[in-house]
């Protein structure tokens, strides 16, 4: 395995209001939190996305600075950046999406330059699934990985695409309502079960504020997530827990259920941090010991003796 | 510390329906499932409760069988005993009662037998905290732990008396959404400290399919829940739990929060069972080397290696 993480997904600018706040325009997209994630670990991260001219200067680099190679991304003149903008409710599980301005995305063709054809882990984030299958197509070796991250849009929207793209990937990681809508199914073992005869070997259910779960082979880790006195803004929770899942794996260069465990616990570590501030501000000023510190936590918050006899 | 667990708490029939199916009347009540799941654990556990005069010999036999001492359990002739139905809607999660039927819950005053006046161990089951009170009183040399399990009725309707019980316990255990009620606090770290705040040094909060965390002098543990295929009957499953967990450290005979881990993990494995099978059922057939193969189970559901350079 080579140290190449290849990241598609959007860059954005996002407006969040959560009970605690309200931002202007900040930094956001799934390939932003997922390479400021990934770019935790020795990796060489490479994101494919596409921007407009009202992406700022000091954004890009931000993400140069943060090791990434952004030569996949396309900007186009004349058009501005994908924009959400969305208001979590009081208890933070749920949102609205108060405007969605496509802008750029619409006429996103994805391109992967020619030395990341050879990464070893393509992740897949949160996108038309016709996009998702796009990048893969032009991957010149068979990836040692293939992630993928998607949401409840692509599941009611794009049903079809999906099952195509969930075919052709070892992991796909989801949350644990849309696992149940995808797989139409309450139990999470069983959604778990019909996931992994759609394909991925590996699936990792999302829980929020309870934690993920892995499965792989009849076989489940369980990843706390690290409770909180205050979840102060859930943007990029799940796209940061990704980041970090591969930003692991790519790292350490070995693919096996118990490698897995410790990059869902780095996951889960990352996604601790980016839901303390808003946007992507926790994830920028992260350090390595701070997230030593984190990982120590988590160990902590799960450990225990039992003298069987 | 002596080995013995004084449980009061309800004996009851109940009548169970879920999307899987229906039940009779069956054996049921917090004092019973508590019992059950402590028995599998070295302690001498007593009862205090009350009974009509149709509850079955079979079943006064199979909880002496188990090792229960029912000399704390009054029988009132004439009167039936408390009886409970109710119907779970297809998530599981949630539940409608059909029918209470107080009977002579209604004329319980609970009798501290006086070989249990020294117990080192006293679980307040869910019960109208007046009764709580005054099973405290009866103890004639001051418990080593008291531990208090209640519910959302007791919290809308007695909440000043529950306030009393709370203050004089060591340990509450409440599930996430009583104790947001309690606290009016949506965050569970905040709603543990404002719960240490009343009284008790430890702090459980149950979270069903989620697990449950156990707080204590700013440390947190995170205990999973065992995911299983298919949860068949959600009713005692606090009970057992807060059951398994007094058992635990009634047999290792030491307080503290590294036995509290593992007492929580205790805790949950019986939940596990019980949840698989209507009623008392799993309990009843439960035997140490199935509950051991479990424990195993949830070491291996949590355990992960991470090298911290």
């Amino acid at each position: 395995m080579n140290k190449k993480l290849l990241v598609v997904g959007t860059m954005a600018y996002d407006a969040i209001e959560t009970p605690f706040g309200k931002t202007g325009k900040i930094l956001g997209g799934c390939a932003t939190y997922i390479g400021l994630a990934a770019s935790q670990f020795d990796t060489q991260c490479g994101l494919v996305s596409v921007i407009g001219d009202d992406f700022e200067k000091g954004h890009i680099k931000l993400l140069k600075d943060k090791g990434m190679d952004l030569s996949g991304v396309v900007s186009i003149p004349g058009e501005k950046t994908f924009f959400w903008s969305g208001k979590y409710h009081n208890d933070l599980n749920s949102r609205t999406t108060l405007e969605t301005q496509l802008n750029v995305l619409t006429k996103f063709k994805p391109i992967v330059p020619d030395h990341f054809k050879d990464a070893s882990i393509v992740l897949l984030g949160n996108l038309d699934p016709n996009l998702q299958l796009e990048v893969l197509s032009q991957m010149e070796e068979e990836p040692a990985l293939v992630v993928l991250d998607t949401m409840n849009f692509w599941i009611e929207s794009y049903r079809d695409k999906l099952d195509e793209v969930i075919a052709k990937v070892d992991v796909i990681s989801i949350n644990d309502e849309e696992a149940r809508m995808i797989t139409e199914t309450h139990s999470l073992v069983e959604a778990a079960q019909k996931l992994h005869a759609m394909g991925p070997e590996y699936v990792i259910i999302k829980k929020g504020e309870h934690g993920a779960l892995l499965f792989h082979d009849n076989k489940i880790f369980c990843a706390p997530a690290l409770p909180l006195e205050e979840v102060f803004d859930p943007t990029g929770a799940g796209d940061s827990f990704i980041g970090g899942f591969v930003g692991h794996l790519s790292q350490c260069g070995r693919i096996s259920f118990e490698e897995m465990k410790t990059a869902t616990i780095m996951g889960s570590a990352m996604a601790s941090f980016t839901v303390q501030k808003f946007g992507t501000k926790s994830l920028e000023e992260l350090t390595g010991p701070l997230l030593k510190q984190r990982i120590i936590a988590f160990k902590s918050l799960t450990e225990f003796e039992i003298e069987l006899t």
